[in-house]
């Protein structure tokens, strides 16, 4: 008995064939290439036909199929909202997937559940009852794990929390993507840093000699590393918001560990300790005692493998099940 | 069969002795009267004497007790920290009750906890899975459902929202109470108030004629609904600050409900419009506007209610049983 999980990224399609036990029967990977709307959907169903006829002639059948998309998946009409995707405001990937998955399960979550359930799995939330996934990458996410149980909240969007209010006053700004993510996402860190360029003649560091519009946070990131004084001022304030983030977290859930992954933790991933220190200012002081900060230990592969855990999961105990597939 | 709730708060202990389906049968309320440590359990105690006696002499008898506490309530060892008792630190409150409870099945709670559930089981969260409890009184903490059931954290500490971070930098004001509860409890507002006075030589306002340090939140809510400047200016700031947290916690939990208690909600309960308007600028902007903001139903007596509420579920579900009592 096989499962196959899929990850549906920004850029690209992972998917694994698992077997019971999580081993690797197969792996592929395949890039977007700027497909949109039913393109991707037809993307993913090749990859499915792929991983049937693979296990098939290996005399093995897949038994379930579990998704990770890049954004909102309403759990009760297998629609899907993934704003990075064009065409995909409201996208009937369940039935897209229904054309070829025949008696397969098949059970869709967002990434910020897959990527905390994948670490639950196999990865560094093992074991953990209650454990927080905190995603940054070019936005910013949560996955929560509470009483054993995924938060999902009164409409499937809980863990929202690049929408978290952590600086006054209000700034137009945070209108479209909320106060945390504007100030510390990927792409927060590349627009705060464009601004403070615009309005610093004097800076003569290695950022000022790239095009604006091309500076990313990795950029940033490693401008840091090298003592820049601007990176070290961009990057000085998202230890800040990290660390505030965290302890809010902390004070809110009591979790016994936060996780970190997403693109930017990675090599972000040094700056924990800085961000335990601004956290243990702010946070219930007990609380964050006993609180263990780590980072993502699947770190691209969260999500695929969450996606192969919730299949297995439907399997076993019909949690994640969609209804007659 | 009749279930014990009773409420132990900071100046009294409310008890209502109720039958299986929430009718009081009996109810009471004696003060604490500068009572502290050991003293206070005795009239614990006392009450649940009280309550056997006049059960018997119905013909009843008190099959659970639930116990409401102003702190936090360790239930795998039945102590208590409630750090506005004097002398219970970590009070083994659970050997004081089994003195007189006798093959009493015994429950004690969080006042935040219980606030929530007596909502739940006779107020404004009937019938929700995803609420919370948002309790403003002398400071500020949260009862949490999530998927229908208590949020409490890895060690029964969750909740902790007076702690949550809003406003940077960091100030050495929020080192023993945190950034939130600083602002925007009812102690928060009285101590800012007096900054605010002692700083401004020029207001002639209602709150100048009285004692400086005598200032209670009331007294500024008061002079706000009376046009005030320097109460618009304290409470003002507060419902930015309510707002953010509103916002937070619909972002991160997509709730149903908002509920609005403690001693300020009550008299800050007008506000809800306002706090509403200003979380709707900072929070997911779906989640926003599905929830409810609500005010406590029960007001002062939702410990009380939770606490006979968690007494009934011990008996049908044990899952609050604290062993073998």
């Amino acid at each position: 008995m096989a499962t196959l999980g899929i990850d549906l990224g920004g850029t690209k399609i992972s998917s694994i064939l698992f077997t019971e036990k999580g081993d690797v029967l197969e792996k592929k990977a395949v890039t977007l290439n700027q497909r949109k709307g039913p393109e991707v959907g037809a993307l993913i169903t090749e990859q499915i036909i792929h991983m049937k006829e693979f296990s098939l002639s290996h005399g093995d059948s897949i038994k379930s199929i579990g998704i990770s998309v890049p954004g909102i998946s309403c759990s009760k009409t297998g629609l899907v909202w993934a704003p990075n995707i064009p065409g995909w405001e409201n996208y009937p990937l369940l039935d897209d997937i229904r054309t070829v998955s025949g008696n397969i399960a098949v059970t869709i979550e967002s990434d910020r559940t897959c990527h905390l359930l994948g670490e639950l799995w196999m990865g560094n939330a093992k074991g953990c009852s209650n454990v927080v996934f905190l995603a940054v990458g070019t936005g910013i996410g949560a996955g929560i794990l509470v009483n054993g149980e995924v938060l999902r909240g009164s409409n499937d969007i809980a863990g929202s929390i690049g929408w978290m209010a952590l600086d006054r006053p209000f700034h137009e700004n945070y209108t479209s993507c909320g106060c945390f993510e504007y100030h510390a996402s990927g792409e927060g860190i590349a627009k705060v840093t464009r601004q403070y360029l615009r309005h610093d003649d004097k800076y003569r560091g290695e950022l000022a000699y790239k095009e604006p519009e091309e500076i990313t946070s990795y950029d940033v990131l490693n401008a840091y590393n090298n003592g820049d004084p601007l990176a070290n001022k961009v990057i000085g304030e998202c230890i800040e918001f990290w660390g505030m983030a965290t302890a809010n977290l902390v004070s809110i859930f009591n979790p016994e560990k936060i996780i970190f992954g997403g693109g930017l933790f990675g090599p972000a991933a040094s700056l924990l300790p800085d961000i335990k220190n601004e956290a243990e200012k702010w946070a219930q002081p007990v609380s964050i005692r006993q609180v263990i900060l780590d980072t993502s230990a699947l770190e691209g592969d969260a999500g695929v493998y969450g996606a192969g855990y919730i299949a297995l999961e439907n399997l076993s105990e019909k949690k994640y099940d969609l209804g007659d597939v």
